[in-house]
């Protein structure tokens, strides 16, 4: 089957039917109703091996590559509503591959009410997937804005992804922590709940340390993080001997949680509105004027840590 | 250097700094004004090996995977404005083939007044360069609208970018062919000048047949092609000895010249613009009502072709 058909085939009618798109998949390039505010736009790239292991199912990675992106939205306080994917395919990726892909897109697209307006298929060495969201925002919250004494907020819980990368090679997809790893859920809603209380968003890709540390360095503010604050699913928590142990946790990333700030006069404001929700939100630091990320155990000793993250071009092994 | 500090010292100040960027390169996602008219999308990937050849330099990569989604752009006759690029690097792409991609992108981007407002840079084991243009549009010229009775035209010349690709290895960037396989011209301009008089239009990136064959199957409309009547360079033209010369140039791809179709009652008027503005445009072919393409020689005797242009997943070799 041509290039041509299985785009038609597959990507031709994938998420929500958006009233405000003129020209779907199929022309030189997509046209929708700019809609309201300000447009947002973000891109991300999952390779094989890199970003998701070997053996991780089509639909898996299909709905990674959308979610870290939505996610990417629900840290500007953006309302997601049109998705591009640029898809290279190798020999191992045949048509039920497809089929399979298309099927994980569809189930996220459909849940979060986004299209899917165009794309790209071609053929390389190498599995990557490049997906592009846009849509709207009105005052986008920012990594620039966190001012000392705001509260430092994360949702979720911290570091399952990272537990489930360990085992995703042992475990099944039915393993909970694997499913955090291969299936993030982008906290959109959350967002728009929390975005009039927001000083400061970020979401969670790299690692809770390296990311706080965008907004503190974006900010010029700093902050001294107490991990035994940090919230870690009970399973992780009870297997916790020391505070090394959370280390891994903070730095292994895909977390695809939100990290933000509120000022303290709004803390209860959001507090009530997790709880309405039923959405975990955990207070895990104050901003201080002082530049830097220090952290400490529950005892208020410093604990020093090297790799303060996931990053490509620095990252060993 | 890590990745963050990359992406900030090359990509934070690509191309024109656009009035209409309220947050480029750096969070989350990117914010911009939405702009008059309705939005236009569309996104290309190249891969070494496939869509270039290995030698090609990070200049002209850069270049080329822009360029070919302002063709896009003007094959809608939309207005480019803003622009993300996913990088998926090698072992082999160091800073100084960073660098120099980014000063290709700059290039391009200056002269066409659009702005790099996001990316996404990722380690592979091959390069993969994914770019998306966002403009506005009204009225979207697309593949649908070519009437029986219509003029088709092309612009510029065909299949010497196919030629380029012969020489790549052999000529250096010198080489005019080399030049136009490796720096195809976006024809923005040209499409923003004919669009008033355009029923349909598509750029030619798969072969003047393929893709002249997406028009007539979307407009569900046909037509009989002369070879004879395609424009070639001079230098190609003298060395053609028959019909059978010709299919190579016309399947070859690459072009990114654009084709379109326009009522004959506006023939005229869009070869006076073509002659004010001093850019190549040839009349080639008019519309049927009859589906399909026959493709015939100056004797109008029918020429039979099995392969009518570039298709990733069909091509063989």
């Amino acid at each position: 089957m041509s290039e041509f058909s299985l785009i038609d085939k597959y990507f031709s009618q994938l998420g929500e039917s958006r009233k405000d798109v003129i020209i779907g998949v199929g022309d030189d390039a997509a046209v929708v109703k700019g809609g309201d505010g300000e447009l947002c736009l973000c891109v991300d790239t999952l390779v094989r091996g890199v970003h998701f292991p070997d053996n991780t199912s089509a639909e898996d990675v299909a709905y990674k590559s959308l979610a870290v992106n939505l996610s990417d939205m629900a840290a500007m306080g953006a309302q997601a509503k049109w998705v591009t994917i640029a898809l290279t395919l190798t020999d191992l990726e045949n048509e039920s591959w497809i089929k399979a892909f298309a099927l994980g897109i569809h189930e996220l697209a459909n849940q979060f009410h986004v299209q899917i307006i165009g794309g790209d298929t071609t053929r390389g060495e190498q599995l990557v997937v490049t997906v592009q969201v846009i849509g709207n925002v009105n005052n986008a919250i920012t990594r620039c804005d966190a001012k000392p004494g705001d509260a430092v907020y994360v949702t979720g819980t911290i570091g399952d992804a990272g537990i489930g990368l360990q085992r995703a090679n042992s475990s099944g997809n039915e393993d909970y922590f694997v499913n955090r790893l291969n299936r993030p859920k982008p906290r959109l809603i959350e967002s728009q709940l929390l975005k009039p209380f927001m000083n400061s968003a970020i979401d969670i890709s790299d690692g809770l340390l390296a990311d706080l540390n965008h907004i503190l360095e974006n900010s010029r503010v700093g902050t001294t993080l107490d991990l035994s604050k940090v919230p870690f699913h009970p399973l992780i928590k009870n297997n916790l001997s020391n505070t090394q142990d959370c280390i891994p946790l903070v730095t292994a990333g895909d977390d695809y949680e939100l990290c933000f700030s509120v000022s303290s006069s709004n803390c209860e404001k959001v507090e009530d509105i997790a709880r309405q929700n039923n959405f975990l939100i955990t207070r895990i630091a104050t901003i201080e004027s002082i530049p830097g990320l220090r952290i400490v155990d529950e005892h208020q000793r410093e604990v020093f840590i090297t790799r303060k993250g996931y990053d490509h071009f620095t990252k060993e092994g």
